[in-house]
Order: C-alpha cells, then structure tokens, then sequence
C-alpha cells in the first residue's frame, strides 16, 4: 500500500505488470511461464465465464470435456495445423517416476517407463476432437454437433507476459461440425458476432470485427474471423478469434456423413476461442495511474462500503443503517462488500479499492449518520457525491450503468482517434511510430508485401474489416492495385 | 436403441459400461485411460459443480488457479506426498517438436529442446500450491487462507473405468492455511460435512462418515475424513475425501507466519476433494435394468414431454397445450424439454429417456386432448398415471421431490442391510463373498493385520466410522485387544 504506481507515460508495461501484482490479480508462478491466477482475478474470470457460457448456450451449444493429451500421430494428422503448433508443444515422454538407486530423497525419471507414444500436451484441441468426431457423425442427422468446452492449453511461448501471453492459459474452444459450407461460415460468423457482444457490452471494449490476412491466421484454417480492440498505448491486441475450417480436419481424420440424399460427404468445421488474455485486455482499456478500474459487468465487487468512525458506539450505529442498504442493493442483484475490518484506516481503505478498481464506493461517517447521507464515489471519473441514504440504492444502481456506459463511450472515442488513414508510406511509419493505433492503409494483397511492413515498422494486419468498403487505392508500400483499406498495429 | 441392456445381475461391470455408452455420458478416448465427457455426462458434471461451488463459497472459500506443471524439485519437497504420487505421474521432459530431417510429415521429439527439470503433470497441487502459499502468508493476518481450484489432474493408473478410475479426470481441491491446529481439524472436518451433505442431499446418496486407516490415508496427510458410498453390487465407492495435513507441507516448503504474539510459527493445513468420479457412484447407485436413473436435482432434463400424434393437425393442437405447461414448469424453475421431433417413434422416446434418466415423461395424445389430461411416467418406479392438465405443474413439482426422497430412501434401505456386524473371521469372509456391503468388525488397529485381511478377502477398511461407539472387542483376525468397529468392505 501507500507506493504510487509507475504512470502509463512512464513505462506502460510496468504500469501493467504493477497494477495485475497490486490489485491482486496474477504473479507468475515457479513454472516458467505460467501464472498462478489469485482470488481476485479469477473471480474477473469467473464472471467472464458465466456471461459466456450463457451465449454459447443460448446459441445451440453444449459443453463437454476431450483429454488433455493428444498422441503425436493424431497431433500431426492436419499438417497445416501440426507445423504450426509443433515449436511450442510441452510433450510427455513418461509416465513414472522412480526413487534415485543412491536413496538420495530425489526423484528421477524412471527410463524404463517411456511411453510408446509420445502426447502432446494440447496447445489447442481439434485433432484429439476431431478424432472423436468421427465416431459420433455418421448421418445428416448428427448435424451440426455444436460444442464448447472450459480448458487449459499450453503453448510454449519463449515471452511470456501475465494474462497476455503465458504457456500455460485457461480458455474454452468452440468446436462445430455442419452439413454444409454455408452453415459453417454462418456459426463461424455468428461466434465472432458472440464475441463482439460480449466485449463491448460487457468488458465495455469496443472491437472491430474483420477477417486475417492469410498469413495470420490459425494454423489449419480457411479463414480467421478476428475481434480486435485497442489498448491504451496505441498498441491492437487480438481478443477473440473464429475459424472457419474448411473441410481440412474432417479430410485428415476422414469424418463424412451420409446427406439426405444418401451421399457421403466431409463435414464443414468450425472452431473459436477466447481465454485469459481478454483479462489483459480489459485491465489496458480502462485502467488509470491509480490502480485497475473495473465496468461493473465484469466487477466481482461492484459496491465496497466503508465506515468512517470513532469507537463502537459509532460502527454500531453505521453498521445498522448499512445494513438495510447492503439488502437492498443484493435485492437488486447488486454484489456489495461492506468493509468493516477494524485493522485498516478509512484512508488505507479507499487506497485499496481504488486499486482493485470497485466501481461504486460509499462512505458514511458520522456527520452522515446526522444529516441521513452517504458519500459515493466513483471508480471511473473519481467523483465523490453526497447522497441522501433514502436515494442512495436508486442512485447507485444508475450510477453503475452510467460507469459502465462511460467507460465504454471514453474507450470507443480513444480507438476512433486512433484510427488513422493514410495514403504513403512515410505518413505510415510516422503514425505508427508516434501516434500508434490502427493505420488504414492500402495493401496489394501479398504476404512478401506483409512482411516487408512488419520488417520496416513492427505493423501487421490486424485485419481486413468486415465493413471495410470497395475503394480504388494503391498499396501503401508497393504502390500496386488495391480494392479496399486494410488495418494495420503493432500488436500485443 | 431397442437392444437391452445387460443386466446387472448377470455382469454389473459390463452393465455400467452399456449404461455409459447408451446413455450418452462419456465414451473412452485415443489417449490411453482418458475419457470424453460427452455433453450429457458433462451437463450433470455441471450440475454437480454448481451446487459444490455455491457451497464452497458459502463456508468462506475462494477459487483461484494454480499451474498444471509442478516443477521435480518442488513435487519431491514433502517426501510422502512425492512417494505416493511418484509411480503415476506424467513427466513432461522436452517442450517442442520438430520434422523429421527425411520430411515424411511426421514430427519427432526435438532433442534440443529438452527441459532442464523435469515437469511433473499435476497428480494433486499440494506442492506448487504451498510453494505459491510461502510468498502469500506472513502474518496471522493472512490466515485462514481458504483457496479451491477446480482442475484436471492425471494419475497415471494401469487399470482404468470410465469415471471410476481414469488417467486424467476433472475434480475440485481445496487448499487452506490455518494458525492453529485446531482450526485446520474444524476445516477438514467441515468439508466432510459439505460433501456429506451434498452426496445425501442433491446425488441421494446415503454416505458414511468416517476416518481412514494409516495405510489408506492421503499421502502427505495426517488423518484423511473420508465419505464412502455403498454401490449396488455391495462394493464400497471412496467418494469424497478431506485431508488435515498437519504442517507437513508447511515445513517441506517453510512455510511460517508471525502470530499475534510476535512468533514465528509453521502454518497448519488441510486439503479436500471431489472429482468426477462421483458421476460412476451416482449411476452405480440409482440406475436399473432400463438404464440411467438420475435424481431429479442433478437431472440436466427433469422433464420431457412426448407428443403422441397422428398428422400436423394434431401435433399443432398438441403443442399449443404443451407450451403452456413448459412455461409453468420453467416459471418453477423446472428443466423441461418438448421433444417434438419427428424423425423418431413414440416408442423410441420413450425408450431413450427412460436410457438417460430423465426423472418424469409426460406423454400427450389425442385421448388426453379430449380429455383435458396428460400420463404422467416417473422413472424410478416406472409407474405412470392419469393426470388432469390443470394440476400437472403442481404434480410434476410435488413428484419431483417425491423422486428425489425415495431414491434416497432405497439406497439408504439397501445400505442398511449391507452393514453386517461379524465377530468371527468365518462370518467375516462369509460376508464379504457373498452377500457384500459393509462388514462392521473389530481390528486390533495394526497394518499388518489389515494387510493380511486384504490379501485374504479383498476387502479393506474403507472407513472408522466418525460415530463409532467405544466397545470391547476382539480383533476378527488376530483375536487381539480392540475398542471399537471399523468398516471393511471391497472397493472401487
């Protein structure tokens, strides 16, 4: 408590890695690479999981669970998939471990018990799924098969960074199987839809909804419809994604279907996820130099409670009018913590609350127990009002769809200014060195093209917008045709 | 559809694994011991969890989520604890593939990219847990900790059943810290309680509340609370446990706080929990000759509705009846489905509901338009009746309950008559072969002579009943001194 955190100007990532250790969030763990997810930031996770979860099922699916090793030689059956997942696999080779034969307390890899094949530990998980898949599809009938399921996946990433990036990260992944191309590009289509919701009614960050360049997308697909919002350096950060897979899993684990006319046909796929990394997201839109700030959607404590006092006499007093307001805000659904610790100041108290990003707290001392007030402030703006404690549940039930609002509008006019349409190659370099957001730029359509920018600036396509129109132009770096602006960042 | 089932008196095993297949729950994967949860098993799973959780919360506990990893030299810190576990672990050893150098399409194991230390798959997270714990507690301030984590674990086991025993599998551990060694006893205690409480409560599942024997407690642990269930075959099923661990991981990972008087102490700990294996417990003790019987609080579909029908018309005039009754029973928060496809039979509904379960079938026909009324079928008795639609929904609701209260009065009858005192070693293995269940008998309290009993008869002793009554006796096997009796019975 008390040390002032790094300033966003200062150093960005600092000011990052300081607010997820202080409010509490994540560390990083003795496993390289992976994190340990406190109480605090799961409970962020858990209601993330549970608004999901509601629109996936209210979008057809069902959850299930698939192992979390897949055997090599299913592992390589998509090739495209493999080759991109192989550099960062975890593999277990083992499976015991023996006493040392000099009795030392150490244990040791017991050489005699090595699998025959090796697993994968599932850095994502269509081949062990489609691998069953084909035991459950067999006609029109059993389509489309529309599951979900909650898991960890590991991928072994040399950088890692808390909630961003890490080896080991929990996610869900959507996986769909579909009579024809169309359907699977609708359920592909309507997921990234799924996700654009949730982001902004919920996370209250605004996404721009488009499609990868051939180069970025997921290994073994067709096309990779995206989510991407923007953080408060000017850097994108790629949210949600979608894919539409083709007929590659069902080929390479050879799942057809009878069609109604009695035809054998491969089955359309799809797959989509989101993971712990949208808590990244959320904490670099919204979050400020003093600590976190939580849209109420998402806050696990959308209203902290703090009594300001001398004595008992006086709790005892505040306590008891609190509690008719902590009522009959639960009433409402609202959750509320009332802090009455006695082992912490009133001042150590709002310290710790304006760092962990609670939206609504309210004060009640003694000079309100007279004149039948309460002080709220707010999280977002740091306003303080004082409130008539017969006004105050109305108030602050508004006032939690106002945050949540006020976050969203202030995120959405951050990224509309950093959006930036150019038409050469030097006003590209300069907007991307120094303002950064998204650049709206031409492009010939070439993945050399690609490189090359992303070799002279760090920028990559971030997507090609759904909405993006027709427009005659010349790519920015080769001067080459172009139909329609493409978005390129530097990206998280 | 329409092939019977095995019955269970001529192979249970093999009627268990019929009932799993059929009824749609989990099937085995490609990866050896680990099993798919399919979407029906996994919604009970669900079920199961929401319950547990709100329970949890209740009594205090927070979730967070600790790695999947737990580095060798960390899992082998507590000696018993890495013993126990060490013959069934899953070693990662290399974290990368590669292509072959002839390019065949398949990969190979990367020998550069071999791990310096050996990464264990979590078998239990007590290790990287309290490694976690010694960077979180300082300060009696910091105790209770009282952490839960729901998570796949893997235990390497050679002989697997579905449920009952698999390689990987989905479960909850609590993990808490207490300042004394009162306080983590109450906690362990406390948690055998809550498990009690939901097996009899939502799984109708009558347990008995014990503590296990030295040789059969946790590794790592100093006494292990334990909840077993009696399955219709007369096997005992272990179906919850909750372990104090006194400071045992507290001092293998110096783990200590300053007490209010300024001491520095080692911290006092418990463990507890519950996987899916209760989901093998929950058919073993319900289901019948026709397949899954579920108690109605964990049903994923309390209520289906069948449509019988002759043409549009009448399936019109039907439904128009039916979507009145789904909305009074959804309004009581009652799961319903209408199953108004018509790619199947009547009878075949019929028959695959009664396969999975579903605890009430209402069927509606031509006859009971006319009538004003519905047949109403329970699933556990199998008897149906006639009843007016005006007074379904209340009979429906009053019925469910009924359900729930008399599964659990017949497996707590059965399990009653499968406690047999014996105070001869005769009457013991009598017991034990032939008529199964509990055998309450004296034991002079040595491993030895437990492990005799297991070679001779199979059976172990699953529990020391919590409300064992103090008693002079003779020990069945060795005729020496013993004060009370314990359970034995065979055992999942």
């Amino acid at each position: 408590m008390g040390k002032k955190l790094t300033k966003r100007t200062e150093d960005y990532s600092k000011w990052y890695n300081e607010i997820i250790v202080r409010a509490d969030l994540a560390e990083n763990s003795a496993v390289r690479g992976c994190m340990v997810i406190k109480p605090y930031g799961f409970a962020i996770w858990e209601k993330m999981q549970a608004e999901l979860d509601r629109m996936f099922k209210e979008t057809g699916h069902q959850n299930a669970y698939f192992p979390l090793f897949v055997p090599k030689s299913l592992f390589e059956a998509e090739e495209k998939n493999a080759e991109g997942f192989a550099k960062e696999c975890a593999v277990v080779t083992h499976y015991r471990l023996q006493n040392d034969p000099d009795n030392s307390g150490k244990l040791r890899v017991d050489p005699e018990a090595k699998l025959e094949e090796e697993l994968v530990v599932r850095p994502t998980s269509e081949a062990i799924i489609w691998n069953t898949y084909k035991g459950w599809i067999q006609s029109y009938r059993d389509l489309p098969l529309l599951i979900n399921q909650w898991a960890n996946v590991v991928r072994w990433e040399m950088r890692t960074r808390l909630f961003l990036r890490t080896a080991e990260f929990l996610w869900q992944e959507g996986h769909t199987a579909h009579g024809t191309k169309k359907e699977a590009l609708a359920e592909a289509k309507q997921m990234q839809e799924v996700y654009a919701d949730f982001a902004e009614r919920f996370m209250a960050m605004p996404v721009i909804k488009g499609s990868k360049s051939e180069s970025e997308r997921f290994a073994g697909a067709d096309e990779t419809y995206t989510i991407e919002a923007l953080m408060q350096d000017g850097k994108a950060l790629q949210a949600g994604t979608s894919h539409f897979l083709g007929q590659n899993f069902a080929k390479a684990f050879d799942v057809k279907y009878t069609s109604k006319e009695g035809k054998q046909e491969y089955v359309w796929a799809t797959s989509w996820g989101v993971s712990t990394r949208l808590i990244g997201g959320l904490i670099m839109t919204h979050s400020d130099d003093f600590g976190l700030v939580l849209p109420p959607r998402l806050a696990p404590i959308q209203v902290v409670i703090v009594p300001i006092y001398k004595g008992e006499e006086q709790l005892d007093a505040i306590s008891e009018k609190v509690s008719g307001i902590v009522k009959a805000l639960r009433a409402k659904g609202i959750s509320v913590k009332f802090d009455n610790r006695d082992t912490f100041r009133p001042g150590a108290k709002f310290a710790e609350y304006e760092l962990k990003g609670v939206p609504v707290r309210i004060a009640m001392g003694n000079r309100d127990l007279e004149n039948n007030t309460v002080e709220v402030a707010r999280r977002d703006t740091l306003e303080k009002q004082t409130v008539s404690q017969d006004e105050v549940v109305d108030f602050v039930e508004g006032l939690l769809e106002k945050i949540q609002d006020n976050l969203f509008n202030k995120a959405i006019s951050y990224r509309d200014e950093h959006i930036t349409k150019v038409d050469t190659f030097e006003e590209f370099k300069e907007v991307i060195e120094n303002k950064g957001g998204f650049v709206s730029a031409h492009w010939d359509g070439t993945i050399e093209t690609e490189d090359k920018i992303k070799e002279l600036t760090k920028a990559t396509i971030r997507c090609i917008p759904n909405d993006a129109k027709e427009e005659a132009g010349a790519c920015v770096l080769t001067g080459k045709e172009s139909s329609k602006r493409v978005l390129f960042a530097k990206a998280y």
